[in-house]
């Protein structure tokens, strides 16, 4: 039997005690896993569309140099990687004039981002902009440094701006954050007329926009609008992130951060404070890689496969689920279809009863709302995974749940 | 010509603001590299005793499973890797009998490790126990969340007793951290004694102990004494960080912490908050490179490298710095030779003379201090990468450094 006769209690931190969550999507993705259920949970690329070859190839010349093991000079990363997303921002539009290697960190994933960003922003009791809904992590990670986060409604255009402008002038602001691309979960994508307008609004107040565009590239009927940060220009108030996770690999942990030159050592200091360094011989790999793609193609590609997913998952509802009452939304990019079902009571406890007793996974929409705004009839689906067959058969398996659940009278 | 309007500082929390401090040792790194002198700065390995040739083949097995490129189901890591670990540590007498593999954590380093422990145990205010001196981005991470650091006086034996004792009977304390094995930056290893005694007199406060172990195997004389970890069993009131970096390759940023089960989920939702997981792929290739590689041989290889550079700079200075009043503390393991050298104001400074002028660089003792506390005569020289021909010839520049430089009178 073990035993451990120390307690903790009288040594944690208020962080510790008060300020840590787990994620429910984690909590429903195990449920989907050990229930060997169709997925519309996970928004992650599909590991067969990973340039698995590629990479194997590319990750041979790492071992080549010995200093790709040891720690790395420059805290903000692999130089050639940043000079290599520089140009590729600047080529496609991305960026602004004032964008240089220098104002690059590499970061694990985008979420490492959006934690510097929460560590460098928020203090306990601060007001922070958040879409609503938005992405649970960011949530999780203003919350635990101790932020009140005050959802802006959201339409298919993105932020409302007359909502945004009544919230501004009442609180003081520490930032906004936003994902304008194919939005999680909404996968709504805002316009340029919005981003405008917010970039204005806020330059007004002081308030910086922190702009996470993982979905960047993943549209699949018509261009994205310009980023915040080029529409931004010279008015720097933008921090950008990136990521590589999906149009990529997700484990290779690589995003990225734009930063303005004032917050620069900043970010480094939280970078040296967290782990020193990324491991460079992972950020070596992919750059080798990037060297012998043709990453254009690659991410053509990776949209002909989703837009047939989003079409063939969007079809099946339409045919099995829409008749039964469920609007949904069909998004122009990214991962996610955002649904909603009146009549649930609770639609975690729906969730979960779908997932044991029927076999189908999907995320509970409340989980991506502030507190006290959750909307119980909003629902997730992701068709990253889905091929056609799971696409029908998930949707049959939702129709036998949602018929068999007891519903609200 | 760039231009950047936005200003930031209204938005910056109190840590961006207050709390943040660069690396002084960075800085001492960056002007060795740019002097091209000779070093006795870092404590990292010399990049020619790392495994290269067997991580490179270990690496090439991590892309025959594309599920290694996407995200991972465990939030601690990945799980062969940390079930090989439990064993290695049980085997060694490394830990206590409540440690399993859902116990330890893969981190980004130690530093990450100690990271979040800063997170998990220190308010704003609340006082923590540091050797003074100590490992200086220790200083750094705890000053971050706002810890008032308390310096408890060591010497070649480790924690004074009685020092300690006078500490925490006046003040409430969080925690200690402890480097108890050829300590960075002194090389003094605590005695089996004093350890035995820490522990009692902690836990009858009910003070958790970090214990930091990474030069646990770098040892050149005779065996380390045993673990805090193994000697508190359960009463289990250590968390234990380990780590790859000095014995495989720190390019990988592979460590692990131990962690009793009361923070497990504490330590878990602040990984997920950081950075969701770290990238499963550069684990699995350490995975595989344990398989197949004599971890015992290869350490014993390391041990007699770095006993001889031991040696080698110690017999250097001897010869040419002992002779000038240097007074030099003698490693039994690790990469450390600590020194004193009085009548100079401000070893800083020295430091930066020395390497510009002459072309050597050393790290002066005085950051590795609580504040208030600073030792000005002391300087921490480095061996992992000084053969013995850069041995006598940097001990020969300092010699001439000592000499021209301008003495206190």
């Amino acid at each position: 039997m073990k035993r451990q006769l120390f307690d903790f209690s009288d040594s944690l931190s208020t962080m510790a005690k008060e300020r840590l969550e787990s994620s429910a999507i984690g909590e429903m993705i195990k449920l989907v896993v050990s229930n060997k259920a169709i997925s519309f949970t996970a928004g992650e690329p599909s590991s067969e569309l990973l340039p698995v070859e590629q990479l194997k190839e590319a990750f041979k010349g790492v071992f080549d140099d010995p200093a790709k093991l040891c720690y790395y000079w420059s805290d903000l990363g692999h130089i050639e990687l940043r000079e290599w997303i520089c140009d590729w921002m600047r080529k496609d539009g991305l960026s602004a004039k004032w964008v240089k290697p220098e104002n690059i960190m590499m970061t694990c994933g985008s979420q490492e981002g959006i934690s510097f960003a929460a560590e460098a922003f928020i203090d306990p009791g601060s007001y922070v902009l958040v879409e609503n809904p938005t992405y649970m992590e960011t949530l999780l990670s203003f919350r635990k440094q101790g932020a009140t986060c005050i959802g802006v409604p959201i339409d298919e255009n993105g932020i409302i701006i007359d909502e945004l402008k009544k919230i501004i002038e009442q609180k003081k602001v520490r930032m906004l954050y936003t994902i304008p691309n194919f939005q999680n979960p909404t996968g709504y994508c805002t316009s340029r007329e919005r981003r405008e307008k917010v970039i204005e609004l806020l330059s007004e107040h002081g308030i910086p926009i922190l702009e996470d565009d993982p979905y960047h590239y993943l549209s699949y009927d018509k261009e994205t609008p310009p980023t915040y940060m080029s529409l931004a220009g010279d008015n720097a108030c933008v921090i950008y992130l990136g990521s590589f996770s999906k149009i990529v690999a997700p484990g290779l942990r690589c995003g990225w951060m734009v930063l303005p030159d004032q917050i620069v050592s900043k970010i480094i200091s939280l970078r040296v404070n967290a782990n020193l360094s990324l491991p460079i011989l992972v950020q070596d790999g992919l750059f080798n890689m990037l060297q012998k793609i043709d990453l254009e193609a690659h991410i053509n590609d990776l949209r002909d496969v989703y837009r047939k997913r989003r079409d063939d998952l969007c079809a099946a509802f339409e045919e099995y689920i829409v008749p039964l009452g469920v609007r949904i939304n069909k998004p122009e990019g990214g991962f996610f279809i955002w649904g909603n079902l009146d009549g649930i009571p609770d639609m975690f406890e729906f969730a979960k009863y779908a997932v044991k007793e029927f076999k189908v996974g999907v995320i509970p929409g409340s989980v991506f709302f502030v507190p006290g705004t959750s909307d119980q009839s909003a629902i997730r689906f992701s068709f990253a995974k889905v091929d056609k067959k799971n696409a029908v058969e998930g949707a049959k398996r939702l129709v036998a749940a949602i018929n068999a659940y007891p519903k609200n009278n």
